[in-house]
């Protein structure tokens, strides 16, 4: 890419997001040496000012890391969450240093097929709300989000605009508290169709699924959830455990 | 495969093993309709009445789920384990009613790098215990498992067959019991090299990393595990979980 000199944004700042891009895309892989300072100078036509200060920039904030003597590598800049807290999407990013954002792909009425209703504990064919989001950190994709609520408690939201955090949502406006995460498990599973084309990967490319059943505490359902990570963008921690 | 009726092995369990066969390298995908009773007999050429007493057995050795009008499908037949607990690969496959099993890899005598050296609390180039270990269910490879524990404590590990629960042997021989485990964590990765040839799988095919460090009570470190598990076979349940 040329960078442009007349854009009112600074050039070390356009280097900044297109060695970014490189990145996101996987032109640039993790662990991969990038071009020297003379190198990047020369290619992108800029001052070793510019280049040195997009560099520094990108190792202060993660994304790079400077090895004494041996070059600057792509660092793996992932997302990390306390496997079992019922944390939300938008607070592990935060936690991260990071910015969460949304894009709503789905927000409708469904009917609940036999799987879904078994394990909703409703009747097969009754009605539910599901609503599928794309969660981004500092606006690269991470993971396909799909949940589904009971119709009845849950169709307002159907009128909300989903692009925060929806555990905060539900808290602090219809005093509904997450309480109680059951039957989760982690599976890997390959990229296809239409959860691929959301998360902007190709097909084959291994995701997380993450399944959980999320209720409150008087043990009614909040929603079932069925979410895809980029796997390469995520890390599952664990919790320190004392083995009785 | 050509069944042999002069084999001492009944012909429905020659049919039964070349299916799970089938299924372990991938001819059979999980979730795929597998080809009817009489397509079986013919293809076979073996009688009905054996197609069907395979079918029923791997039916209900959870390989195949027979669904109603619709014919019969490879089941998934993960290995499951609830993911906080120090549960030992042995463990893990007895609770699933499966058969473990461990073919040593390696047993040896390592210079600690400087990154081992880190996360031991050792002093980088002094000497450690590497273990790595095929562990298999039902015949079956499901992890490669590295480990690495300090020399001065473990080094009779290298006169121990370790063909068995590394856990029940330190407990019951060396009343080294195993307590807590920290720093843990779950990434995804591709399996390649050494890994790939160890678990007879592709090169790329995505697997379940799960890092560890476990100690005893004194907080002695044991040992740090680096465990490659085979995605396809295997799910991470996680605890119930209350928020707080």
């Amino acid at each position: 890419m040329k960078l442009n000199p007349d854009n009112s944004i600074p050039l070390y700042q356009q280097l900044k997001e297109d060695i970014k891009n490189s990145i996101r895309t996987g032109q640039l892989r993790y662990g991969e040496k990038i071009p020297t300072e003379p190198e990047l100078s020369s290619q992108y036509k800029v001052s070793r000012i510019t280049v040195r200060r997009a560099i520094e920039e990108l190792a202060r904030e993660g994304y790079l890391s400077k090895k004494q003597g041996k070059g600057t590598f792509v660092q793996e800049h992932k997302i990390q969450r306390k496997i079992e807290h019922l944390m939300s999407f938008s607070e592990a990013c935060e936690a991260n240093g990071m910015v969460p954002s949304s894009i709503i792909t789905k927000k409708e009425v469904i009917l609940l097929s036999d799987e879904q209703a078994k394990e909703m504990g409703s009747a097969s064919g009754s009605r539910a709300v599901f609503t599928q989001r794309l969660r981004l950190a500092d606006g690269v994709p991470i993971m396909c989000e799909n949940n589904i609520f009971p119709y009845e408690r849950f169709s307002f939201l159907l009128n909300e605009s989903l692009d925060g955090s929806l555990y905060r949502l539900l808290e602090e406006k219809y005093k509904i508290k997450v309480k109680i995460s059951t039957n989760s498990f982690i599976d890997v599973v390959r990229a296809s169709g239409e959860i691929a084309r959301s998360l902007q990967v190709s097909n084959g490319e291994p995701l997380f699924y993450l399944h959980c059943q999320i209720y409150d505490a008087d043990k009614n359902l909040i929603h079932i959830g069925k979410q895809y990570i980029i796997s390469e963008r995520y890390r599952f921690y664990l919790e320190d455990y004392t083995h009785e």
